[in-house]
């Protein structure tokens, strides 16, 4: 690549920001604006509002139509819902941009967003622009990874995909998200509103069963607290015992045959396990082990690393299992 | 995939006979013919000499242009150098046909071996077809498999593969090839020949570098063997102390900066560590080991999996870091 990519950074969360800084330091990447809606933070200077540490020279925009700069992709990080995203992402594609997403519901379209991804896919085709869901889980982890391993299988009866993490690493936010401090009680009203627990599982579920040309005849998913045992301290909450401090998440796909894949997400406060699991029971049967996938680091990675794949890819909606390998590329400066 | 897509083997070796086992097997393939130079085979029923246990109907040929069936793909495993199956490729893509080969040096072009590909790769175009070489290694567990590890890093810095085999479970060729029972004065003599070691560390370092956008500068490649300490007994071999019971192959990449990339390559009898490890330095730091990977298994697993990969693939020579992903699908009848 002899220039560079010239991305519009829309929506500048704590996800956004770290994309937006993530490109603004990409070699082959250039951040030339960033919208947001936040009146608070339109007029400043992306610099200041991303935390690059530095300023940048131009202002937060609130509306697309507003960017004066001209650009290739848009990096969207609003948010996981598609009737919610949907209507920015087709504003995005008839503006001649191609798109990267970190919205979860994006990554794959499941059953109940069929129409909505099909109008994404026809706002893409008709501008001749690529969109792109991804992230570290869904779009990594729990989907792309275990369809890549099943690559040297001359046969798979099972997949299992365990992510246990130590949430006490993680942010505070990720901390609140996942229950810590709440009343065993609380959790469940939560749940019952389906407001509680990470999204996404059907999405890598859906993929998974797709790519093998399997057909997903049941879908089963529940959520449990995890609840302390003994008084737990982070630097965010303290949990007393009998306290939520986590919660266990397990999905399972079945197809005619019985359950085929179960994805188990565990998350809780003082974890002794930190790491990913992939099993693969068939031939031959493999068993993969990951350390050090940090989700705050790699869902921003993920993101940045498609843009040059989005930017070359046929116009539509792709997956991740449609490009061709998404990497990091040179290095940071 | 509503139509099963037709495949010739083209060779049927040990590896050759393991995908045309693999192909009529697998629901959406159909193994129509088999190619092979041997006099011997010529004429015998193709599911004797691959092995299948059960008769096909249709007896190999010798040459591609005696294949009386209609075919969409060519499974070629004959040899690993471009300079002895190019010639085979461009008759092969001439014929109308898309092309997986297991032959290393096809799996990423090195500089020596431009020129050739880059025939092949004409060939392909004008044809209107593609062509793929795979494998476990090259083509996955030193190459594709690290880079889209480093999908989810921000920056990376380092990359160290280290492939350990426990030889003793493996076939006696594959024992052979390694050096068992040699006197280490005959091994340093076959290596000087440049006979000895595994095929395909040059191309699976140049397909990182190259897709991380990294120029390398410097290639070292050195092979050692390994010496066994007490008796050593296979079904294969016996090797007594002071005789060679394997290898220790280490590739390093550098690039301005340095030593980016150490692959390392270890196969001897009596291992007691069986596993692959990919370890990325950056950020975040990631660690990846892979308990059951099994080359033997997995090539034909591979070369078979890409298949429908390459049949959808657009025109020309094709890499692993090219196709969408490529993965088991459907199961075995």
């Amino acid at each position: 690549m002899t220039k560079s990519i010239r991305v519009i950074q829309y929506g500048t969360g704590p996800i956004g920001s770290a994309v937006a800084r993530l490109i603004a330091d990409r070699p082959g990447l250039e951040l030339v604006a960033a919208v947001d809606v936040d009146p608070k933070k339109a007029g400043q200077d992306v610099g200041d509002v991303i935390g690059l540490g530095r300023k940048l020279g131009f202002a937060v925009v609130p509306k697309l139509a507003q960017v004066g700069s001209k650009a290739e992709v848009v990096a969207h990080c609003t948010n996981s819902y598609i009737d919610q995203f949907k209507g920015q992402m087709i504003e995005i594609l008839g503006a001649g941009y191609d798109l990267v997403s970190t919205s979860e519901e994006l990554s794959f379209p499941t059953p109940p967003h069929q129409a909505a991804a099909a109008e994404i896919d026809a706002a893409a085709k008709k501008a001749g622009k690529s969109v792109l869901g991804t992230g570290v889980n869904p779009g990594f982890l729990m989907d792309a990874l275990p369809l890549f391993l099943t690559g040297i299988c001359q046969k798979v009866d099972r997949i299992a995909v365990t992510r246990t993490m130590n949430a006490s690493k993680r942010r505070g936010p990720f901390q609140a998200k996942i229950g810590s401090g709440m009343t065993v009680e609380a959790f469940m009203a939560k749940m019952a509103e389906g407001r509680m627990g990470h999204v996404g599982l059907p999405e890598s579920m859906n993929m998974v069963f797709d790519t093998l040309g399997k057909t997903l005849v049941k879908y089963e998913s529940t959520v449990e607290p995890v609840v302390a045992e003994r008084p737990i301290h982070t630097n965010f909450f303290d949990v007393q015992p009998g306290l939520v401090c986590g919660l266990k998440q397990v999905a399972r796909g079945y197809d005619e045959n019985g359950e085929f894949m179960t994805l188990t997400f565990k998350a809780f406060l003082e974890s002794e396990i930190d790491h990913d699991l992939v099993e693969i029971t068939g031939t031959p049967n493999l068993t993969v082990k990951l350390e050090g996938t940090n989700g705050d680091l790699a869902t921003a990675a993920i993101a940045v690393n498609a843009i040059r794949r989005v930017f070359e890819a046929a116009p539509g909606l792709v997956t991740m299992r449609d490009l061709p390998i998404v990497t990091a590329w040179s290095t940071l400066r």
